[in-house]
């Protein structure tokens, strides 16, 4: 019977019990339309001969395949795929592609050849030197306190009903005890009402975009800017205005002239830090800036990503302590302060504008991992977040210092920086050498660096780079500095 | 002096370090306005001699408002707020609302006070007896595995890499053994690049229809349908269509109409159990339907997010294990698996989908939990969650049989129901009493559940209700249906 041997093949070495692989192979058979609606099968018996299995296997397929409803059992006469199946006409088989076309949304275009840009991102298993964007040094995480606080925590039977469909603004829990944290170290007056938990800064300006932006509305940005938040705005159809940035942060002049001529929907700024430039905006600034806000009524995103990491004073606060009119949409993170895998970051704002970021949230993705965030809020509460802060803090001012001392010693007139009062890297300009040869060149001596072509948004080329000081250790940064020297 | 018992209010019980209240204090006096540009401060001394401090504290606030801008030291004139600070008119604070305006996008709107239509959403601590709307029993979940899993890898060094920042896509180490299990046991032909790991079903449903659908598209989905999966299209500005559902679920000829009559560009279907009424699609509606997909060019969602829990033979293959031609976008969970506060579910799709998923996923949040997602691959490969399943299936059977019993004793000919094959819940239709009033009453004598109303879509009124059964043990459940037995 050409049937059993040409459409069955039965392999006992995987894993799928026998009876459902010849179940499936008889359903795709049907499927290719090389069984057709109404064909006699063979016995039970027969089937089993044939394919060198036991007559209990082909039986189970068959049973399984009556109470699926692709074969019926007709009495005295035998065993029929069912009479009703449409004709198809067999077709190639083509797994690699949709049939279907949708506009490709690449705003965000993930292109492997690049990620040399970012080389965080793809080179985990690598042996040569990172030089990156400004992350964290994995070695310091505190992942097994975050493991073992979950562990003890999955043990308790009061933790139990976080296993369950919680609030899509984050656990009460995690709410509670971070508006008190951010009321006492940040200045907000704020209740847990006014917090939503998110998963990490992106996800907070993605929502507050995808809540305030519609095509068409005019955005404000620096130049330079931080890139992926610009593509967030852009991919909501919004128009990019951009506005110098110098050494006391956005030109607040410029957000002025502009507020004249457009109506200005969202200001986007990064005012502890800015990114990629890392200065800190003014106070003289802040405080008009929250007065055009009021003014000319449009949206700040407050993008505080990496408050906890200010070396010169403590960390500033921030502008949405400032803010007397619900201008300001402050958005946090404890990637960088905990493990950028665990994605746990914050959205403060006026209680109404988190409501509706809640239901947003619904559609997305419901919610967050609730035990995630009760374990993290165990480790505010018993001060082990607290003590690492400081612990890296003091570690990262040594590691910035020294990487700035390396930079003037080897480098020389070579590049232009200024020494940032915090964060995780310093914003290089190379004056003489251009940054994709001496990136090109770094990698192959070992060291991968950013070619700075992120920063630049098509009017300017900065031929600048982050360059992360905090991942790499005293001796690490000499051999890295070493080898830009030598591309130079 | 006025200033100090006015401005400054020190509060030793906070944890807030003292110099930093000061400091905060200061800054929110010159935010308001009464605080001028210009002022002279009173001598660190005289400040800390009025507020009851450490001279040492006072000089440290000073110090830090010097560092963050704020004021200036002029030698032998003393402290001031520094000049070129803009004009406040003191205004008063408004905390609860945002001065900007934004569209409510309330389409997943959180009416707290109807949760009683998702007992499980609401109520994590009642001490009321739920029936919900067809959720796994929390008491079972091997959520001490998971952490155990979790505490374990977290302390092997070949783990460490995946706390650094990944893959939108998910974890290569989830990919490939989804993708294996999935080949093996789904009859799915796919490789690692086809899985794109998301979080929940409805992540996935989400960026499918980001994806593909713009205002003014249309999609099918059954009469009732999944609301929430209904909603999410909605909310994109697409249109919806709606066909009959029967015993064999989505009426084809209906789809069939549609296509001849408008441009289709997305279905969607939950052809295992279809929700809310559990039916299963037919096997010539499912290959009609892939037929009718090739035809018409439009995509398939495939809601699969319950498929391991079937009863009546061993669960039916998806129908993206018959699609020929990349119609399909299959979605899947582990939420009803596991544990639904672990937001783990994968996309299975043509490769070229999954990257244009993964673009829009750097977007949303970035990339998923890197650790979680390896700690389910662990208990995938060493048979952990094979276990639990086979574990609970054969449970859930028996709470199925037990309940439609007890539908059948107690309520007889009140209610309509078939025995559903799958899922955790029946589809139990109230023949003679309103359900809104049955469940109010409920609500009274201890017990909650759904008033139906949410699988209702303005054109009829099922007035019937999914009844989990899988949640409640014999007991539980009996008290539950002598409770509605009461009420009708």
């Amino acid at each position: 019977m050409m049937f059993l041997n040409d459409l069955v093949t039965v392999d006992k070495a995987v894993d799928t019990a026998i009876y459902l692989q010849i179940a499936n192979a008889i359903i795709q058979a049907i499927r290719r339309g090389r069984l057709r609606s109404g064909s006699k099968l063979p016995g039970s018996r027969e089937l089993a001969t044939a394919l060198g299995v036991h007559r209990k296997t082909t039986v189970a397929a068959y049973e399984e395949l009556l109470a699926q409803g692709w074969l019926e059992m007709i009495p005295r006469k035998g065993t029929f795929v069912v009479q009703d199946l449409p004709e198809i006409k067999p077709k190639k088989l083509k797994q690699t592609e949709t049939s279907v076309a949708y506009p490709e949304k690449t705003i965000f275009s993930i292109d492997e050849k690049r990620f040399v840009q970012f080389p965080a991102l793809g080179f985990p298993d690598t042996k040569k030197l990172i030089i990156n964007d400004g992350f964290p040094d994995m070695r310091l995480i505190p992942n097994e306190l975050f493991l073992r606080e979950l562990r003890s925590m999955g043990k308790q039977p009061a933790f139990k009903k976080y296993n369950m469909y919680g609030r899509a603004e984050g656990t009460d829990y995690l709410r509670d005890t971070l508006s008190s944290f951010l009321r006492e170290t940040r200045g907000l007056p704020i209740s847990a009402a006014n917090v939503m938990i998110t998963r990490g800064a992106q996800m907070g300006i993605y929502m507050a975009a995808s809540l305030l932006l519609k095509p068409g509305d005019q955005v404000i940005v620096g130049e330079p800017s931080y890139f992926a938040a610009t593509l967030t705005f852009q991919q909501t159809g919004a128009s990019i205005n951009r506005v110098p940035v110098d050494e006391g942060g956005l030109a607040i002049d410029a957000v002025e002239r502009l507020c004249l001529t457009k109506k200005i929907r969202l200001l986007y700024v990064i005012p502890h830090h800015h990114h990629p430039t890392t200065v800190t905006l003014t106070p003289e600034r802040r405080i008009r800036l929250l007065e055009l806000a009021a003014t000319y009524k449009f949206a700040i995103i407050e993008d505080d990503y990496d408050y906890d990491f200010h070396y010169t004073s403590n960390p500033i606060l921030p502008m949405a302590s400032l803010d007397h009119h619900g201008s300001v949409i402050y958005i946090g993170t404890l990637s960088k302060t905990l493990v950028p895998a665990i994605r746990i970051g914050f959205i403060v704002a006026p209680e109404n504008f988190i409501k509706a970021v809640a239901n947003l949230r619904m559609g997305i993705d419901r919610q967050g991992d609730s035990m995630m965030e009760v374990a993290i809020a165990e480790l505010y509460r018993n001060g082990t977040i607290g003590r690492h802060i400081r612990k890296v803090v003091n570690l990262y001012r040594e590691r910035r210092d020294h990487f700035c001392s390396l930079l003037t010693e080897n480098l020389g007139q070579r590049v232009t920086f200024r020494i940032p009062d915090g964060g995780m890297s310093v914003w290089t300009r190379f004056n003489d050498s251009d940054l994709r040869n001496v990136s090109a060149k770094a990698f192959q001596k070992g060291l991968i660096m950013s070619d700075g072509q992120r920063y630049n948004t098509g009017t300017i080329n900065y031929n600048s780079a982050r360059l992360g000081f905090a991942s790499l250790n005293l001796a690490e940064q000499e051999r890295a500095i070493d080898i830009i020297a030598r591309c130079l």
